[in-house]
């Protein structure tokens, strides 16, 4: 039994975790703002800086990666286990932030960091430096509490510079790199949890597939005294396309869009309806003012593990004040699919356009465009992996550790596709920690309950997923 | 027999012609553009040059009538006929005209007239400068051809000059001077004919009813991965009731909205149907690639007869380049109905109310605005004052005179409804002279054909129309 010793790891950080959050608080000084061109020099700056942080930590490999001409570097480094039965795990996070400014209301500088009351605030806090950062000390105690010299898996980190600005080159960066990020499974560290009190795992993200569809029909706006009511109007045409998504049951219209949906089982939607989830306090977050959705299922089942179409935009026609009687020459829509597992893009694709062929009238030209898509990636309950980072929470948090979801879609998903391994979630920032928004923070408890994870996550993946248990 | 003797009219215009086109041309010069706030001076010294053109005419009373402060003036002259038994004709027309410049694409100077192989091109020619024009030479070729000092009806002129920028202080200006603009019919010329050799007499406009409607949903955008599929979408919605407006026979779907309509009579329909309808070259005026309306009508039914709803324009959300993956906080629709006889603008809007509010589901609140109204106005084809017009024209054309109606709806139903009158439409402009357009131009023999008919009108009217036959 190589099991860490608990009370050794925690030994290790209580006495390491004052420089830990030095060393997070001097990270977040960097404002790598990758969305903002006046500061590439830093996130250049964020990526040397944590580079040289992991060749301290022991990191043996640790390299600065450009993406492409123009674009910002990702960091990447190498920990060999030096044990031939040791899985490989990839860890994933970003290094670059959204863009922060005092003005925009926080109560702290967003790049001076500030501890208040047990919480660490500053941009980049929770997302996604802080996570990034907690495997850090992680693997060190994972080293002091066992002894060890390397850890007892392969472990590489990638951790991008482009996340907030939509990861533009990162599946080519994947794909160039594909042979040295090869592993058996990746663990992404910026997602969240369901609460303090609820510590989660996510075993999966929805996949995105978006178009733009552009209607056309008279050659300019005509008269609608003159020609209303006889020609057909796009804007009419983009509405009823539009209306037409959802049937009276809010299920999605589109035929085939459903063929090989993974549905829920049974042990799923109990796991879901464990979870205390508070429709009221879940709708103030979504500031709506009521739920609706496809008829059968839950608002958690919905946004989790339902593929869903959303009308993104829509726009044709005079939309100035006062009113002006006119056809439109055009109108236009912005779609956008969130898909499940068993869902092809390419189908979904598919049965979108013929789906628009069918339903538009003579004299409505049209065009559709598929400008990206992103493939969802979901966890079977019973991998081992995943069982190993359920059993590592549980041990830092003391707590049964329960199952969630992410509606979203991301990067996650490239590197499920290039590198042909499972993605694992494990992650602890909170709700409220401000993703995005004005004084983000991180829970200094709930970042120590990351480093522990860590801690114990490598030893206990080593002995439940050796090379053996992954190739039966 | 008081009739006209049609020699001696075509004897006095020919006389006349010359100087009569030589007026014309030089009202034309002025660029009486009510849209633009600089010419606002130009407009009114059009209404001068028209109220002194109308005295030297001969009507006894001419004057130029303020609208409001900051408003542009119209011209009223008044001309009594003497006879008790005489009906009273008001004449509505306006002296304002559309923008033009040389750079818009104009092959002459707009506001310097060009007589080109017997067509006077400038801005204003046939809409409508030349169309009120014509009565001026038809009132004298009437007393001439007659021997009267003053004309068989009591002849009034209503001249506006905000006609092109929507008329907005038009009904107010009627309800003022309602007592002394009182008479038996109005006559609009301000309209055209189907073709120059299928000569036609228009019996009515559609009303217009338009409408903003506002839909609010989350109280900003929201993430459409973290809350899509399980709220409700203002723009979803909005292209829900924009869908709903028709059902697939394309006929109005608001509960109510055809109660009381007029329906066409047989005979309309085959005065119609008359008409040498080509309904590819509709199409290229149009600019529309195809047909679509209510099922079981023509087009010329569908856009001269019938009621119809349309989009005028709709937006919600994201619209600019690439994607952006949220429920949108709002959506917006401008819809407007044309109206038929038989229909109430308030009981439309009351319809239109009400199948908004019972459409939406919880979670979108909604606004909704009706900006104006136009009723609809119809004269019935036995009316005497209709059948003077159309034997006025025959004679003047030496062909029969078939009917039209116009879809577009105008102030024309202001003065059918303050001063309680049927009104009739006579108008010779074809459509290729390019209202609104660049190279207005008028046809001159339709122009002379337009004095002739007018000359022959007021005689018709007095003997086929007097005080008995009204009361009856």
């Amino acid at each position: 039994m190589t099991r860490t010793p608990d009370s050794a790891v925690r030994t290790y950080i209580d006495q390491h975790r004052d420089a830990f959050l030095d060393d997070l608080a001097a990270w977040l000084r960097i404002p790598s703002v990758s969305a903002d061109p006046g500061r590439a020099g830093e996130v250049r700056r964020s990526a040397e800086w944590l580079a040289e942080k992991l060749r301290e930590t022991g990191f043996p490999v640790s390299e600065v990666w450009e993406t492409a001409p123009g674009g910002l570097p990702a960091v990447y480094a190498e920990w060999p286990s030096g044990d031939p039965q040791a899985p490989t795990v990839l860890v994933y996070g970003h290094h670059d932030v959204q863009p922060a400014a005092l003005e925009d209301g926080w109560d702290t500088e967003p790049f001076e960091p500030a501890v208040v009351d047990g919480r660490m605030y500053g941009r980049g806090a929770a997302d996604d430096k802080g996570q990034v950062f907690f495997h850090t000390l992680g693997v060190r105690a994972h080293l002091a509490a066992t002894g060890r010299t390397a850890p007892a898996v392969n472990l590489k980190l990638l951790v991008e510079g482009e996340e907030e600005s939509g990861s533009p080159h990162f599946a080519d960066l994947v794909r160039r790199h594909a042979d040295r990020l090869a592993c058996d499974t990746v663990i992404v560290s910026d997602t969240g949890m369901w609460a303090a009190d609820t510590p989660t795992v996510c075993t999966g993200m929805r996949g995105l597939a978006d178009c733009q569809i552009d209607l056309f029909g008279p050659a300019q706006d005509i008269h609608s005294g003159s020609f209303g009511g006889a020609v057909p109007n796009p804007a009419t045409e983009a509405a009823r396309l539009a209306a037409a998504l959802h049937d009276d049951d809010r299920r999605v219209a589109v035929p085939g869009f459903y063929d090989g949906v993974e549905e829920l089982t049974e042990r799923e939607r109990e796991l879901f309806a464990e979870l205390p989830f508070d429709e009221k306090e879940w709708l103030g977050v979504a500031r709506s003012q009521g739920t609706l959705g496809e008829a059968g299922y839950t608002t958690l089942e919905r946004i989790w593990a339902r593929p869903t179409a959303e009308v993104n935009g829509i726009w044709g026609g005079y939309t100035g004040p006062g009113g002006k009687t006119i056809v439109p020459s055009s109108a236009h829509l912005k779609l956008s699919f969130r898909l499940v597992v068993g869902q092809d893009v390419e189908k979904v694709r598919e049965a979108v356009r013929d789906w628009v062929a069918d339903r538009l009238p003579d004299g409505i030209r049209h065009e559709i465009v598929f400008p990206g898509a992103t493939r969802p990636c979901l966890t079977p309950l019973d991998h081992p992996a995943l069982q190993s980072v359920v059993r590592s929470m549980g041990r830092a948090f003391g707590q049964e550790i329960r199952y969630t979801r992410e509606g979203g879609s991301g990067p996650a998903a490239d590197l499920q596709d290039v590198l042909g391994v499972p993605v694992l979630f494990l992650g602890i920032s909170v709700p409220s920690d401000g993703w995005h928004s004005v004084n983000e923070k991180v829970e200094l408890d709930l970042l120590l309950k990351g480093v522990e994870t860590s801690a114990y996550l490598w030893g206990d993946l080593a002995e439940r997923w050796p090379a053996g248990a992954r190739d039966r």
